[in-house]
């Protein structure tokens, strides 16, 4: 199957779960024929410091140098910036800063304060590894994702990382997310895309935050007939992360179909994992064409098979 | 000798030379007897962060964890945020910053931008550190030393480090000092102390920008009859650091009397090392008392000595 120069695909992406589809994928598709517009809901200001974890973490999985154990963070960090912070600020350490990391951020928050906006810095980080891709921030401006629990408001990744997902969810809230606006290049890589792809990362704050940008939903109705989204519920739980007990908080049912029901205006595929293939007559109701595949992305070979039946289908 | 627990010293200081003095008075005055009140003429903003070299050399010595070898940064530092960043920035590598170092610049950054004043931010590390002394910066504003040179001007740290010494100075500049002011707590030390000592730092770019700042000279020249300076010119050759090259590019004499004549307004006593005994009538004309004394502090024994040479003189 050759692939034709000018096919461009556009991957929706949060962090550690679509990273593994886009690292299938850049074994697969020149750099230059492949857009990743990543989530910055979970973006936020610590010690100073403007921190945007999922496009980090898709940098670092793509420049080859992501902590493979964890899938955030640089390969090999070390952390003594970090434990002198927390010490001078008497604070516990709940919010992991590498030190090489730390120079990421760093760099970001002085471009920012100087005026340069989020995707240009993520566009100078990304030329700095090397990279062939553009990676795009879903808005250059800051929507922070507020995960509303029975234990009062908490931003997502205080919700996620210091509180271990353990308080119930009530709601979600993107703040400012009204008056955000598409980073520059989203919508015109949406609009001349061959193929959109909603990677498995969570619907509700990885790929709910890129969706509720004023225009992105929009403009992706109007792609629907190129767009598929792949399932991150695999035998009624979450690949990755808390999405099976954010959706139980919300009183969704866990399943792959509740995920299709969140996207049907915006996709015409929907990719399943083949042990969930009983849920397929559920989803073709909704007005979906279903693919089944092994989704499950533990090791190289599968991100890449998994990046192959992503490919073929773009191409059929 | 008994110490009255009323007694006060006040020192005023740079870095590395002065703080060698501090170590030894650490070791023979109770904390709570004793102010420092630190240059922060050669203050720097890199990569976004504000860095005061001659507080933390101050502070990182007196806490015990300053690198022992080089006289600043912390003892076993690292710097991979460093050469990640300068790596980003595409620049070489030309100032120091530790891994365990970047926090107090984060922590004192971030302070700094939320409005608490400089002195605040030092009095807030000094107290982490568990330190009992008063140290002060001559002033919570901002005022860059710039060094003049046949090459143009250059910022104190460029002109150390980047271009170590090298270009010929033709003036200093001390960028805004005009509309600096004392910090709080550094006129009240000099009204109240009983003794106060200008250690032998850099009298050009360690002591002069604290003198500059308006209102500090005349308040030690109202203090002339307890004050004592000590040469950091020994042998016609500086303790340390550029002294010696600063003074001749500037077509002053490279000598201990110099020195006594820079100060003359503000001490009556200047302690003068052995080996330039020759100078005593020489300084004794410009109507200062003169004390000689072993003044080099390569060991501990040493900075004890020398401080125990001061106390003696204060105690007279």
């Amino acid at each position: 199957m050759a692939l034709d120069p000018s096919f461009k695909m556009v991957v929706l992406a949060g962090g550690v779960g679509g990273s593994k589809l886009l690292v299938g994928l850049q074994r697969l598709l020149p750099a230059e024929q492949l857009t990743v517009i990543v989530n910055t809901g979970d973006n936020i200001e610590l010690f100073g410091l403007y921190i945007a974890p999922d496009i980090d973490i898709v940098t670092y999985t793509l420049a080859g140098i992501v902590r493979t154990e964890m899938g955030w963070g640089i390969e090999g960090d070390t952390f003594a910036c970090l434990e002198r912070l927390v010490a001078y600020h008497g604070e516990e350490r709940w919010f992991n800063l590498g030190d090489r990391d730390l120079a990421t951020h760093l760099y970001r928050t002085q471009l920012m304060r100087e005026g340069v906006p989020l995707h240009e810095v993520t566009e100078r980080v990304r030329r700095h590894f090397g990279l062939g891709m553009t990676i795009l921030p879903m808005s250059d401006e800051h929507t922070p994702t507020t995960v509303l629990t029975t234990e009062g408001p908490l931003h997502f990744q205080e919700y996620l990382i210091r509180r271990r997902t353990e308080p119930k969810i009530t709601g979600l809230r993107f703040e400012g997310i009204e008056s955000a606006r598409p980073a520059p290049g989203v919508l015109d890589a949406i609009a001349a895309a061959d193929a959109i792809v909603l990677a498995p990362s969570n619907p509700l704050i990885s790929l709910g935050p890129i969706l509720a940008v004023p225009g992105i939903r929009e403009a992706l109705q109007a792609r629907k007939d190129v767009s598929l989204a792949i399932s991150p519920i695999v035998g009624g739980r979450s690949l990755k992360g808390p999405t099976d007990r954010m959706l139980r908080d919300l009183g969704m049912e866990v399943s792959a179909k509740t995920v299709a029901d969140l996207f049907r205006d915006i996709v015409d595929h929907f990719l399943l994992d083949q042990q969930d293939a009983a849920e397929a007559p559920a989803i073709r109701a909704l007005g979906l064409e279903v693919t089944t595949a092994q989704t499950l992305m533990g090791t190289s070979e599968e991100k890449v098979a998994l990046a192959r039946t992503v490919l073929d289908w773009s191409l059929a």
